[in-house]
């Protein structure tokens, strides 16, 4: 299979080069011939970069590749300024053929950009989540979209169960009380809970939710998902999680409800005033997806008056979180910069994930089939 | 068995009346006639204690007993006032006959103060972890010392969780970026990491031990336990955990430690400048045990120099904490007040757990086996 398809766009890129109509056909193939010029977007380390060998996801460690691309005689551009006109991004952009972004410091890949990135073929994502590209405005230009799908899965698993157990303990205020010189153990307790016996519903079960659910299994609580198929029974007894089809009959059931789905048009604002409304009381929320899954304000809202009775997650609308972004100063919540999924392990994962793809573009190979977000003009199922 | 002993009991308890040469052994009887005088020293909850119905274990809502107690003739006082020597504790001292204490806000019951209370019969601890208690001279007199065991072990094991997680993932840093205002990415990933694939040594495997390994499986972690006696072969197989019979083999392997054994004459000090020199480097330690288990400045040595890579934990040494306690302002630390198992559903079933001991204190019973720490002069062997 794969062997067929390396032949077939080998042939496409030697037949369609120098025949500018057929541009839109041409910047969806894998193999073009030549020195490539590819852009990666990554956060700044400064100090931090020297502190561990394996911090690969900064600019300065550049995912470790900057020789291996330099040696083959490929021109490699890395920065972390990625916003506005006169971004150094912006200045590669008309003549880029590879971009790699990642969800932890997302440069937007708007419609806007991608009609003027004339050479550009392939957008990598290094990590998981591709919603800062204008999917469909890269579909329509016939572009390819992957990501490093199950890079950073369990990365981000973990860190949900550390969320949940975070806001089920009450912990922020406990250690701000160190901090602060006070000793105030009743102000913590008076809702502090076990985890045992609490229901948790994760809104999504796939690769994430499937391994946070096994994560919790010893806790002993009620667990359900919700999500477009339901698991084969052998899974699902295995995990010991209950399906329910109706997101809203399930919602209302939950202690602890933990987002797990990509962001869509689908999803986008899911989370509002009315859904929030009919909630638990004292609900508490775990998002690592994707922060625009909620509407801000309602969150903000729920979090003042206790209709939820914390909030966690490490995804914001926009990011960088700006200084004033009310869920930084709202009660009750466990926040973090977009942190789960770049851990050094994770790092490790989605670099050697990047690089693999790379190498199958220059040799005209297909990339694992469950990396693929835009292939040949299509949406990956989940984000259709 | 049980019917045995009451009778027995009830006998000496009749026979030894008004024989003041006997006191010493009219002390440890379970039955005495009469009405009692029963002292309970919890943390006061002020405006939190009417925010929740189940906060039982502050001095506004006294574990729930005192209607049941008063309903029966006995008086019942409770304080959060426990040092010194004109604290409202102190007063009572002389002819209290049970006294009911907690490890969360620790009323000191030294050799003097059992000297000084010729009355006393019965030290019930609300929660685990009597070592408040001088437990020697609790023994010397005659004294039954109790604690209601396997009340918050869950809660306790949960927490342990949560505080690997915390700072495996270098949480609090994270956490401080947002309500600074700061977004700094680098600064928290290049020493976050996946719990996954790392070693994990527990220093105890009782209780609390087992149920924090058996919650730790399904992290794919090489799991290690020190214990003075090994597992029976089908639960550790079950739990997944290699047994070390040798404490220091096993340490410098670890890349997390946890603390679960009690505090006794052998572990006070145990985590000392010379055995943390002998852990990995960066090792992360986690200690809801008891904080005499180290050695206070070892830890802030080992914290500043970045031999340990973080340390959490709930108890301090003393409790509570002075505000000038260094473990608050040591770098990587991720510290609370004295809270782990004190969460809701710990206090409903310590303070079931207290009135059980009284009820069968009143009647001439025994109590769960597994509840003596002191029995008949004879410290329960964990504390031998």
């Amino acid at each position: 299979m794969a062997m067929k398809r390396v032949a077939a766009s080998a042939l496409r890129a030697f037949t369609s080069s120098g025949d500018s109509t057929s541009s839109l056909v041409t910047r969806h193939l894998h193999a073009s011939p030549g020195s490539k010029k590819i852009v990666g977007v990554f956060y700044d380390a400064k100090e931090y970069a020297a502190k561990n060998p394996n911090f690969l996801g900064c600019t300065e460690n550049a995912l470790g590749i900057r020789q291996w691309l330099e040696s083959q005689g490929h021109q490699y551009i890395v920065t972390s300024d990625k916003e506005g006109p006169y971004c150094e991004l912006e200045k590669h952009i008309p003549d880029l053929h590879v971009l790699i972004t990642t969800p932890f410091h997302p440069a937007y890949v708007t419609a806007e950009r991608i009609k003027k990135a004339k050479n550009l073929q392939l957008l990598l994502t290094a990590g998981i989540g591709s919603d800062h590209v204008d999917l469909k405005a890269a579909a329509d230009a016939g572009l390819t979209v992957a990501e490093v799908t199950g890079s950073n899965v369990v990365s981000v698993a973990e860190d949900e169960l550390m969320r949940i157990l975070i806001l089920v303990r009450n912990f922020v205020p406990g250690h701000h009380q160190v901090i602060t010189g006070d000793w105030n153990v009743a102000g913590i307790a008076y809702r502090a809970y076990d985890l045992e016996g609490k229901t948790v519903g994760t809104v999504g079960a796939g690769r994430i939710g499937r391994l946070l659910l096994q994560r919790l299994k010893p806790f002993n609580c009620n667990l359900l998902y919700h999500d477009r198929l339901k698991m084969d029974p052998e899974l699902e007894n295995q995990i010991g999680a209950k399906f329910e089809e109706d997101l809203d009959k399930m919602l209302p059931k939950c202690d602890i409800i933990v987002i797990n789905m990509p962001l869509t048009e689908k999803t986008r604002g899911m989370f509002n005033k009315d859904r929030i409304a009919k909630l638990k009381k004292g609900v508490l929320i775990v998002n690592n997806a994707r922060a625009a899954i909620m509407d801000t304000q309602a969150v903000v809202d729920g979090c003042s008056s206790g209709q939820i009775g914390g909030y966690s997650g490490d995804v914001w609308n926009p990011q960088p979180a700006p200084k004033d972004h009310p869920w930084r100063y709202m009660p009750n919540q466990a926040m973090t910069p977009h942190i789960s999924g770049t851990t050094i392990d994770a790092q490790i994962r989605y670099a050697a994930g990047v690089k693999d793809m790379l190498d199958k573009y220059f040799k005209g190979e297909d990339f694992p089939p469950q990396h693929y977000i835009v292939k040949d003009g299509e949406l990956a199922s989940q984000y259709r």
